[in-house]
């Protein structure tokens, strides 16, 4: 990317929806007191970027509206033209989870998008992958050391030999033992590591390292091999036929070797981009997250889902203050009752840790203009693009329908990230704001910037620059369809920055449940 | 360590208290169904190694007693040389925490020790570490890719050109942000992170990394730094001073290579052995951790006590069913009270996430012999030695006074060590069964076996050898000198087995609050 001027010379401001009472500045750097806007609005305080100006007299009590919904109310008279902070709105009530309407407005299909193709990793399962990765799991975390350990072994004197593998990755993870694993939540981490094991990426030949006296038996997480499967993609530290370090890692070596030739013959082959899994998250947001980048990437979800592919938004903190502009977009009941199952799930996973949903947003998300969760949310939604929801995973569930999918997962982003890649997920897509690092090694992450300046400072650390949205530079159509085809390339084996840096977060696999 | 013969050739059993109904099979590989022993008992069963022989009749509901102590009830009647295992014995109540004697039989002061030191790195705080570390913390994982990158291109550019500083260490963590940082069970997770930069091995020279809009704020991390030495010691990727990766790069070594001349200009001194702090631990442990490693480990723990030195136990779900036998030890009503309060914290913990105490232990313990967790907490504060119980630390807390303390943290291993390192362990000693290739990057790690067989296939991964114990070769007391000159060669700089490979796990900060 090019680095142009990242903000626009008039004072600009944005108002979404026509109820809005409040817009939000668009300048790099904010506005001074005394600006006035193309429609003669003059501002009567400095109003930072991205925060909200108020468009009319608010009265004390007074319902502040964006995206044409509630997002609080003013603790104070706002008279117009002043700066709506997040210390002058209340946060309202979230919206009752027993009466909400289920597919009471179920959206039409929409029309088949055709011609559209990446280079990907096709498995015996039918799935795709976008990476021919060499995936070593562990069944507890005893083991970290040793994965570390010949991973880099592997990659230094083994992949050279294999051309066509992409990478080895070590799926280290603090599950395993040490937990309550007979807790009811203990189902969440359990689940996740077995089926992380069973991300296309990998191909079906995963590795598995296990200590020995774990709670998490390698056997528990991979249920389905055969026991001849097993005795080639388990290996334990503590068999006794080991007898030293060097000849666990020798015997560690001989399984990846015997994977790594298998994975070799692999080749990249032209595949619908129906075959696309594509995760949806966001980091770091700001008050430009609901206009610039997550509409576009919303835009881009509607082209995969309309190619036939999958579409995975997740964060639940960050849906359920949005979540009655959900519930009538799900297919059938039983998936809108799916969706109320998870929210009200962590509504009590939250009330039993002593704290609730006000616990979202950061300190960065207030910086950068969003004043509470419901703003926050409002914003978020909106990469679900405008397609029914198909169905709704609890966390860290397998994807086994096409379409878009609600795929519950706690909003932290490494979180997150981990959960979708034990959903299915290929490629993530991830927008932000104020701007992170964030990256996977099991797949890649495509970022998105919702402003100009930011992409400009972080020009090789994110991939599209969305902020062009609110200068006018591009629309959201046409953002929505450079970041589609993005995604097709970076499907096709395109490193996006993280990748070429090597930036990659560890995995966090979501326990709700106690350790011991 | 040579490799001698793992086990005695004669039938041997290990009954360790007067009073105790069972005993324990000593020979590796167990002993056969007609195995007389020399007192005349005969196995009527087959009985695996570590596992329980019953000395006597015990009838239906009967109490089956070992260390002295009931570690449970029979379910079936078992006859004299019976095999007595995990499905026979009934786990009984845990001690009622309200009616505990506090204080009533305080220990003596034992014998003080003198003439014994190390060679560490004095701190200006008067700390001492074993080790001298450029620690490189992050205030949220985010930036954990990031840190990695860094912590390579340090230990290839930038630390061969300082000989005297042992090792750069990147400190990533899943907490600081996408958490409920206001729910009340927070407090644990920051101080960790907050206590772990204080940590003596590194030198009081640590670096923050830090995203910018985290909801754990750098500044908030290390609350006690003037606004001088936090422009010293932290660094924001999100500043915008910083354009593009290559920049916040070249900005985090720079401030490294700064720490890095501080360090390399500090040198090995003599040290008391008073100035050592010993964490201690146990994992996968089986029947033998009580018998030999673990007495053993006790009788350094006196040593170093009365050398003046710091020890700290912990594993609150492997002391909760022993803590009668703790809470006479605490030097007064005040210190046993806060004893109480964490075994009450636990259990409620537990109780939130539907679970108990019986969550411990894990298959490879029940492998081992142990049955449940009566009898492996009663194997397990063997570690604690026998003087008094000086102080009671909150997960996470600092130590603050000499002698004994009981520094309450998660039995999971790596959790264990890192709450340790928060309360400013240096060095751990760390018992095993089963087998670990456990490590910390930040404190060696010295591990010792319970077992011959152990010790010998493991030659180079356990650091000494217990075992010698139970067959007779050895005395507790001898291993425990030896163990206590291991701890002073090793806090000198003598490398255990884990650094000779770099084998190190992950830190895992305890977090019993939810995740957003
Ligand atoms: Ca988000
Ligand atoms: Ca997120
Ligand atoms: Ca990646
Ligand atoms: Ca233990
Ligand atoms: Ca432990």
């Amino acid at each position: 990317m090019n680095a142009p001027p990242a903000t626009p010379a008039r004072p600009l401001c944005i108002k979404l929806h026509p109820s809005d009472n409040v817009a939000i500045v668009v300048n790099s750097g904010g506005l001074k007191a005394g600006a006035r806007l193309e429609d003669g609005l003059v501002l009567v305080d400095a109003v930072p970027q991205g925060h909200k100006v108020a468009l009319a007299d608010i009265p004390k009590g007074g319902a502040v509206i964006r995206y044409g919904e509630t997002i609080g109310y003013a603790t104070l008279p706002l008279g117009k033209g002043a700066w709506v902070n997040e210390f002058l709105v209340e946060l309202p009530e979230p919206p009752p989870l027993a009466s909400l309407p289920l597919a009471t407005n179920v959206p039409a299909p929409l029309p088949p998008l055709e011609g559209y193709s990446f280079q990907g990793y096709r498995n015996a399962d039918g799935s795709v992958g976008t990476r021919n990765i060499l995936g070593i799991s562990t069944s507890v975390h005893c083991v970290a050391g040793v994965v570390d350990h010949v991973v880099a072994l592997i990659k230094q004197r083994l992949l050279p030999k294999y051309p066509h593998v992409d990478d080895v990755v070590g799926l280290n993870h603090l599950y395993g033992c040490g937990v309550a694993i007979n807790a009811p939540a203990a189902i969440v981490p359990i689940r996740t590591v077995q089926n992380l094991t069973l991300n296309p990426n990998f191909g079906g030949e995963i590795l598995v390292i296990g200590l020995g006296c774990e709670k998490l038996q390698p056997e528990r997480l991979m249920p389905e091999l055969s026991p001849e499967a097993a005795r080639r993609n388990i290996l334990s530290l503590q068999d006794e036929r080991f007898t030293g370090f060097q000849a666990m890692v020798s015997g560690i070596l001989e399984m990846a070797e015997a994977r790594l030739e298998l994975l070799n013959r692999r080749r990249r082959e032209t595949c619908p981009a129906a075959d696309l899994v594509v995760g949806l998250q966001c980091g770091g947001s700001d008050a430009f997250s609901g206009v610039t980048a997550n509409p576009a990437v919303g835009y881009a979800a509607d082209l995969i889902v309309r190619a036939g592919g999958t579409v995975m938004f997740s964060e639940v903190t960050e849906v359920r203050d949005a979540v009655h502009l959900l519930t009538p977009r799900v297919v059938d009941e039983a998936v809108g009752k799916a969706l109320i199952r998870e929210m009200a799930w962590y509504d009590d996973y939250l009330a039993r840790g002593s704290t609730d949903r006000s616990a979202n947003p950061s300190p960065g998300n207030k910086k950068g203009g969003l004043s509470n969760i419901v703003e926050k949310a409002l914003g978020s939604i909106v990469k679900s693009g405008t397609s029914p929801i198909q169905a709704v995973l609890a966390p860290g569930e397998r994807a086994t329908t096409k379409g878009l999918i609600f795929a519950a997962t706690p909003a932290s982003d490494f979180v997150c990230g981990t959960q979708q890649l034990a959903s299915g997920m290929t490629l993530q897509v991830f927008t932000t704001g104020r701007g992170t690092p964030y990256g996977l090694a099991a797949a890649p992450v495509i970022k998105v910037a919702t402003r100009r300046d930011l992409a400009a400072r972080w020009h090789d650390l994110m991939d599209l620059d969305a902020g062009r949205i609110a200068t006018g530079e591009a629309s959201i159509e046409e953002v929505g369809w450079e970041l589609f085809r993005l995604i097709l390339e970076v499907a096709s084996g395109k490193k996006p920055w993280s990748d070429v840096w090597g930036l990659h977060n560890a995995l966090a696999v979501f326990n709700p449940a106690p350790v011991t």
